[in-house]
């Protein structure tokens, strides 16, 4: 099977299903030397590139299936951060071989994701080499109204969306380093394997967040990048955090083990790709009501200070050691 | 170095030189969960990935600025090919390990042609493993003036841009297959290795053309995907081309070596990144106007016919066995 065939069979979704996100502004899919795309006036362009990579991003057992998955849904979040709604994506595929019950499982849940995200895949490339998978989507914003890490300010109150730490466990579950029921090991895995971007959650809260982030690298690690950038973006003294440890928010799962070790999962490990957002305390009341009505889970669990550092309620520093990928 | 720094230190050109590319139009650039830019009204978003494998894409050899440069080069060609004026790009750069003089190099290589070509850095991934470079490229277009691979009808004029065959040859003296005065290899390398995107030529041509695509897989290959889509697009009997051979554009390099040999090259080989496009004969007084100031180099090589398959003018068939990734 040649590339083009494999491109064909395998990613050139347009009109293989109904359902087919987005078709209106997409003036050239697939099958040229380059996608044309319309953006609607008034509209902003944005754009994140993620590549995962076998053994490192995801366990070499991962199922191809989790693998599609997983490899747009990372980066369905990172247009979540920035308060922007999916529009389309590319992706680059690196394969050792090609193996067509792979490719055929790969693809089916890369498209699942994709029509629940509303999403369209819009160009393409197969290269072979070991697996690794490039993803860069591409979302619109009203102009100018972007979300971003910086923002944040003192006073301003520090939410999250569903809950912490799932992935970390699900991997250590997965390694035999951490001992989880079978249903509470299920849980955490698929938190790991198909994580749930927060697109949805983004559209509610865009209008109120001061600044947004996702967990990818730790809840410590990416709170601290909305403190460095927030405060670099006011020029005043450094920001600091304080978080109220007893309002995390964990999983069933979390709460069956050791909360000590619980709460290391749920501030130090990564793959969550849940939201860490700002409120200023001036518009909180508003945000309380606008989500009152969803069925989405919101957690407050602590505000900006002008202490820089990340304490809990007791000043316990807490130390952000997040995934490092070049960490020695 | 972390991740972070990585980035920062490499790749994060904003302020780092004063000739940066485009700022007006990227309202966030690297530094964020995605990146934020706009398009001007009445302009479509053109955009495409390639990704390039050491081993596979260029020999492992390859000094770090030329792989810097070659990475961005092939991808600005597909906007070439588009009719498309370059804006921005993002990088997903997997690394085997940490070499900070590598890393100099291949951004030296890269960011050399981006000011070349006006095109912004607006977001990167950095992860490791095997040593491989995503490049998503984006471009604007007026709207509905986009170059597609359909579009060439019967009795079009075939064009292409420079000279055919050169990175071949130089990919076959540099794994000692062909061998070359010193200057002849030199210049085939630099070919291969820093092959020029035809962005400039693509603006001359684009109100002129009907069908436009980049010769990355080798000439008769890319040729017949026009074909192809072209008859596809227009629902008749296959369309075809006549090839006139004698006039093919060959370098001097090519010109030294036996005939038959560089001819082999200039149909089959790939990775000369020269633009074919079509014509319309009403068009081509016109268009010949059009060039005739510019220092360009253009060479029509055949037209379009209404008799399936790629002939020279004796009528014999040029088969198309131009490089394909998973060819067994």
């Amino acid at each position: 099977m040649s590339e083009f065939d494999l491109i064909a069979t395998y990613f050139n979704w347009d009109g293989s299903f109904e359902e087919h996100p987005n078709k209106s502004n997409i003036i050239k899919g697939v099958g040229d030397d380059a996608a044309v795309l319309a953006l609607a006036a008034n509209q902003q362009l944005v754009t994140s590139i993620d590549t995962l990579v076998a053994g490192v991003h995801f366990p070499l057992s991962t199922s191809a299936y989790d693998i599609g998955y997983k490899a747009l849904a990372v980066n369905l979040s990172d247009l979540a951060a920035m308060g922007s709604k999916p529009e389309w994506f590319t992706l680059a595929l690196t394969l050792p071989k090609v193996d067509h019950e792979w490719l055929g499982e790969f693809s089916r849940g890369l498209k699942a994701l994709a029509i629940k995200a509303n999403i369209a895949l819009v160009g393409g490339d197969t290269t072979s080499g070991l697996l690794a998978i490039s993803i860069q989507v591409m979302g619109s914003v009203e102009s100018g109204k972007a979300l971003y890490r910086s923002g944040a300010k003192q006073g301003d109150k520090i939410y999250v969306t569903g809950t912490l730490g799932d992935g970390a466990a699900g991997l250590a579950s997965i390694q035999n380093k951490l001992s989880l029921s079978k249903d509470h090991a299920d849980y955490c895995q698929q938190r790991l394997n198909r994580p749930t971007p927060r697109n949805k959650e983004s559209t509610l809260i865009s209008s109120f967040a001061s600044a947004c982030i996702d967990v990818s690298d730790g809840f410590l690690q990416d709170l601290s990048h909305i403190l460095k950038q927030s405060s670099k973006s006011i020029s005043i003294s450094d920001l600091g955090a304080k978080v109220d440890l007893d309002n995390l928010p964990l999983s069933k799962a979390l709460q069956s083990i050791d909360l000590e070790q619980a709460l290391s999962f749920a501030v130090n490990g990564g793959d969550d790709y849940e939201l860490i957002f700002t409120i200023p305390e001036n518009l909180e009341a508003e945000f309380l009501n606008a989500i009152k009505e969803s069925h989405f889970q919101f957690s407050c669990i602590g505000s900006i200070t002008n202490t820089k550092g990340i304490f809990d309620l007791n000043n316990n520093a807490l130390t952000t050691t997040g995934y490092n990928h070049f960490h020695e």
